[in-house]
């Protein structure tokens, strides 16, 4: 596979399913009967908490990886994250046998830190800006001569992250609806190729905190704005989309909801309590979006994608022994 | 299908299994990699906490619903339980379209009462004794003419649970043994008389909390023993075995294991974050006594009984929110 300077065509997304099928799961699809009459509407989960790493970032950074020439490979990969990516592209060199080095802000989860270390990586840490991250992200490069794998302004990573609905869509033909968080707006642009590429017709909506909307506002105006607050509970979209993400979003989705953070952690207690699975409160943003207006979707078949299933338990298990 | 007054043949097992079929799940099998490192072992999670009313408990109580006439079932069921065995009854009489009566301790969880009142059970009140629980039911029997379904020593029951490892065994052929939790016994009985009628050959093991172990200490004994303290996060295991069950158990298990509540909480808290599905205390008993000494099942292909999945989420989600 080359690097892809342009939107991935379908046949590039093909390959790159096919290219990074050894290095993911084929995650399962879930659904809750209880959870469809609240709907009022037939919900199709598609279930990346179980993915590698446990988030559907371990899609694009394999995509992105294998793309590097033999010369890039051998001096390894490079990003600074605070979350999953650091992790997707930690465990993407460890199963390519090449080294990683991840740039994490010192208020980086200990357990995330941990994590990426235990895929062999090498940690650098950094100040808690983005400022910060982003010099000492480019020293790391200049001393190792690593590449520098973008979470989501990126060809080959949304080439990637396109994978996940077209298993959906594989999975479940006649979908009439999907609908998945925005952050970067890496996973909504590959899933919206993956729509119009093979499941046309199929309409992509987006969904995003109230107060962290960036998407949304984008969207409306048709202009790149950014986020002006980081305060919500879902912590995988406080991230400000890229011009490459933006221009797929603005051309192929139907539409962008805003929710509350109420209405995200109802959705995301509602998920744990029925469907007894663990989503980060990111994945809940869609559901709280159909629950918020069931005639949005009301007796239609509609996949969400629950990103990701990485949360932080100490606050129950500290209570619980 | 007529009432049993036996222990379950083979056949029995097969019918109940058929009769029972339209009212469960056929739950998942999982496995996660990591976990099998710890353990030096190839685990396989029969996932019943994606079960019916999230519990195995709903196999059992079906079995036992569908044997009674058509004069019992008019009458409708009646059971006391703090948890899930209230709500696989209350649902198996809902499914039948006959009246369920639930005598429940006032300090049941307000979440179990309504989940069970939710399925249109009539629930009555009573003190937290046993004494004041059965003196309850014998009221609401003679009041109602609802017939009694025991949630663990009954032979109906016990052919219900039996569907659970048969399922496993059809699915994960070549399981060199199977392990289970033990609270009043019909889970494991039914698992144990499944893997002498469908894998033969197959060992099954029993896991408890070490200062709630009844099972344990009446296997070694060979006398019926009863719990001296319920000091234990696996709320479902505080129950004493009843003489149908001990009977089982004595005659057809290989090992019984004891672990802390330390061990408990570690491999449930495991389960959470590397799986990231959500379990009760009680099915992470038997994983606690697998990692707590790996030479146990080294090398093995173990099935895991995951119990439940009906966890009480208030302090996590106070605090998230």
């Amino acid at each position: 596979m080359h690097p892809l300077h342009h939107i991935p065509t379908a046949k590039e997304v093909e390959v790159t399913h096919q290219a990074i099928a050894p290095m993911i799961h084929r995650t399962p699809v879930l659904s809750c009967q209880s959870i469809d009459q609240l709907a009022q509407a037939r919900l199709f989960f598609k279930c990346e908490n179980f993915q590698k790493i446990g988030a559907f970032k371990m899609r694009g950074a394999s995509s992105a990886a294998l793309r590097l020439s033999d010369d890039e490979k051998a001096r390894g990969l490079a990003t600074h994250s605070s979350g999953n990516h650091a992790q997707a592209v930690a465990l993407s060199a460890k199963t390519l046998g090449i080294p990683a080095h991840i740039v994490m802000p010192k208020n980086a989860p200990a357990i995330k830190k941990a994590a990426t270390r235990g895929y062999g990586a090498t940690i650098y840490d950094c100040e808690n800006t983005l400022a910060a991250r982003e010099s000492t992200l480019e020293e790391v490069v200049a001393k190792t001569g690593a590449t520098f794998i973008h979470p989501y302004n990126d060809y080959n990573v949304i080439a990637g992250q396109a994978s996940c609905a077209k298993e959906l869509i594989e999975d479940y033909e006649g979908l009439d609806a999907i609908i998945a968080p925005i952050g970067g707006g890496g996973l909504i642009s590959g899933t919206a190729l993956s729509a119009r590429y093979f499941a046309p017709g199929l309409r992509v909506y987006g969904a995003e905190p109230e107060e962290v909307d960036d998407a949304y506002r984008s969207f409306k105006s048709g202009q790149l704005q950014h986020n002006t607050t980081i305060n919500t509970i879902a912590d995988g979209l406080r991230t400000n989309l890229g011009e490459k993400t933006f221009d797929i979003i603005q051309r192929e989705l139907e539409d962008i909801y805003t929710v509350s953070e109420t209405a995200i952690g109802h959705a995301m207690r509602l998920v744990w309590e029925r469907m007894k699975i663990i989503i980060e409160p990111s994945c809940a943003v869609p559901l709280a979006a159909i629950l918020e207006e069931p005639t949005r979707f009301e007796g239609q078949k509609v996949g969400v994608i629950i990103t990701g299933g990485n949360v932080d338990l100490s606050s129950f298990f500290d209570r619980l022994l």
